[in-house]
């Protein structure tokens, strides 16, 4: 963090224009409400701008300038939150490892270690397995059999990746998550449940992200994959045979049960779940919390338990939250249509 | 994966009828939807059969012959999933480890290790513990102490046993699972929360399997069961003092909340929640993603949030899902009855 | 286990008075349904009153005593589960493990560590690394770089700690817990959804506790805190630059969204969503299940998805599960109201 670079230099490397005094040095980079002097933040919007001006940051990423930040150097980005990013990675770089297999590491005669690859004290890899240029595996990091890691991925500490497994390339796989572990097949029986053998892989694909804390079950035959460039948070489960596609976002917590198929750039929020054999066309989007029992067309977006189109779920909700005005509401109906019942009879006789 | 089987031999093996060419070498097993030449799938029901007569597998487990599939060699029988789980084992064999504490494990000399049991480098054995003939514990696998492992189980990468659990035999505990940490207890009061010791244990009785990131925590004193044969998917968490019948089948990300009991042969769906100190009967199904707050009977099936029976959360939902309609009929109920009032009201004058 | 103690000296240990005989010895504490003779447990309620009466142990903790109770020594305390946690700890003592740094521990030369500290085998600590006195560091144990453990924390098997992370002092994380791996954050465009740098870091203050497989991500720059004294279930997920305050709870399953701010003194309830960038007030308490879209004033308590307040929440339930006697009253009234109208036109007529 000894970087020192001028508002001006920062701006020629996100591609921005300066307006104010490009001469200030940065630092570092900082959240919006902490960065002071010598730190470089970004408001995206026009909430962020107002805590803007209030705070101690020298620069700013805006998209224009306003009244309100004069007294910042500003630099003017069409996408601040973009161009932050980029600034963070310049000032804080990740850290290399030394490449090499560390004495303190486990390697069967015959694993394949790339020498450009880093295998770190604790590690242990397994007959058959392949483990490719630049890749590196912590501490705690299990690869069975046969695994394959493709060139430049992370594989963080207490990651377990079962015997056959296929990683692509440049794919990040974080902290105690669980990569091909068996999938959950049954025969039911009188005598209880017998076990199917679960003897598929799992295939991850280029450039995908997994958080800590996941399972991705290896297929009962066949393949579980997940598609190029797909990101996953925290404490998913992806079930046995379940197909993701290309660049998809899946938050934490959600589970795809089993042989479901999810298309292209889907986006599953926290703590959905999707139930087994079903398709999710490319472009769908499933809300936060819900609970999808039914094919999902490209595009769509549904919400709510059982899943809905998220659209017609917003109109239920306020009707919802009313129930009991609206029961009161049928009540009196009932009382007042009983008086005219009444009266008309009255009348008759 | 060098064996190969004719379709008669198969069928034999499977307590099988032969329909078509017996004589069609078979190679390994594949999913119906990627089954190619050489390779056998089963189709257990009609959408099944309609995808395998477009397929290109050589032979097929079904429970019936039919028109569609006259091009294939069939396997007759009465429960083709059972028999293709059968096929499974058959072509793809569990692996074996040697026998034997590996040099890179850590075994404490207060440790019983039994001379068939596998423990491989950088699984870690505390002292008192006691491991059983046939026992796997992978790498990265920790056994606390006075902790004992019976016969044949098998503990995947980066399992924690805190001390004193007691696993029966035949047990399998997949990757980054933890058995025994602290359960979830405090004495709350107006310095914070003081930690009530949990000094109890988890006991899991024979042939339960028990899914990657599941925690089973110890109880305060005495102990947390799950019953023989019972399986648990992925990312579960059992609380302190719950105790679970025999051959229960819970879903992933379920919780079941401290000192609930649960019966045998419970069936509990995905991400549903029981709250504590519940008795949840034998038999009883709670859907995915129910939350549970009262007991629920022997066979009772429910669902929902608050939990109800399931059939008449079923009736609900087409109700729920026309909630803004209903409103409507409401409004315009009230005003053909104020219309009427009215009415009324003016004949009179 | 071979303490001996009257039922006089323990009530002098918990500071409550003898009914009946303080002679009897006890050794050791047990489940109220479980006790047996030698054993002492404690009844805070009527039910537990009832299950003792039953049972068998030779002492109970009790409120007050009781005609049901007469049979049974009882010390009678203002808190009967307080005191009983007390003797939980007095009969079954945490068991001490030999400071030092064992032979089987991959400690960097850079990595500073106390000569109280405990680092057993198979545990990594990095370089730059501070560990204070007392902490244990149990196998499978990962600290990253500069990570900082304060003094007599505790981290369970397979725990993962990334590069600088700070841990205060009495801290307890429970097996397969992940502290500082990367937030989820990315800038989506055409070509997919590139990586925003996650280079700030995880605080934890003194005196929490973090249960097993939990999730707490570092922040994208700043801080994601644990406020002191904070207490965590299992499975929960705390997203980058999530601010806790001081003696909140929360329970398994959680998810809190990124930058969201929780208060002190705030219960989570099981499996409840936060969404991001929200405000939770100081001793709010949120409902188990429930989905917090919109800020949460202090001390407010709320229930549902998306939350409202809880009260508001319970006196919906009623009315929904009778959802379709609803629709049946409204068609009811719709025919009768169609009665009437027939009925005036026809008088007109």
């Amino acid at each position: 963090m000894a970087l020192l670079k001028t508002v001006s230099e920062l701006a020629a490397i996100v591609g921005g224009e300066v307006v104010g005094d490009g001469r200030v040095v940065i630092m570092d980079v900082a959240p919006l409400s902490e960065a002071s002097s010598g730190e470089i933040s970004f408001a995206a919007d026009k909430k962020s701008v107002n805590v803007a001006s209030d705070g101690s940051a020298s620069a700013l990423l805006v998209k224009e300038k306003s009244e309100a930040l004069s007294a910042f150097s500003l630099i003017l980005v069409s996408d601040p939150k973009a161009a932050f990013a980029e600034l963070i990675g310049l000032f804080r770089p990740s850290e290399a490892f030394e490449p090499g297999i560390s004495e303190g590491a486990v390697v069967h005669d015959g694993a394949t270690v790339s020498p450009g690859a880093t295998v770190m004290a604790l590690a242990a890899v397994e007959d058959g397995a392949v483990i490719g240029e630049g890749v590196i595996l912590y501490p705690g990091v299990y690869i069975g059999r046969r695994a394959r890691i493709g060139d430049a991925s992370v594989l963080h500490p207490n990651v377990t990746v079962m015997d056959g497994s296929v990683i692509g390339t440049g794919v990040i796989i974080h902290a105690n998550t669980s990569i091909g572990s068996d999938g959950f097949g049954y025969i039911s029986g009188p005598e209880g449940h017998t076990k199917v053998p679960q003897r598929g892989i799992v295939r991850i694909e280029d450039d995908v992200e997994i958080g800590a804390c996941v399972t991705v079950d290896r297929a009962t035959v066949g393949e579980t994959v997940i598609g190029k460039g797909s990101k996953l948070d925290n404490h998913i489960q992806i079930a046995h045979n379940v197909k993701i596609g290309a660049h998809s976002i899946i938050v934490d917590h959600v589970a795809i049960a089993g042989s479901t198929t999810i298309g292209q750039g889907v986006v599953i929020g926290g703590q959905a779940g999707v139930v087994g054999h079903l398709n999710i066309g490319d472009g769908a989007v499933i809300a936060a919390g819900a609970g999808v029992t039914s094919d999902v067309a490209p595009g769509e977006v549904v919400g709510g338990f059982p899943s809905i189109p998220q659209m017609k779920w917003l109109r239920i909700q306020p009707v919802y939250r009313k129930l009991p005005e609206l029961k009161k509401q049928v009540s009196s109906l009932e009382k007042r249509l009983a008086m005219l019942e009444e009266k008309l009879l009255a009348e008759k006789d």
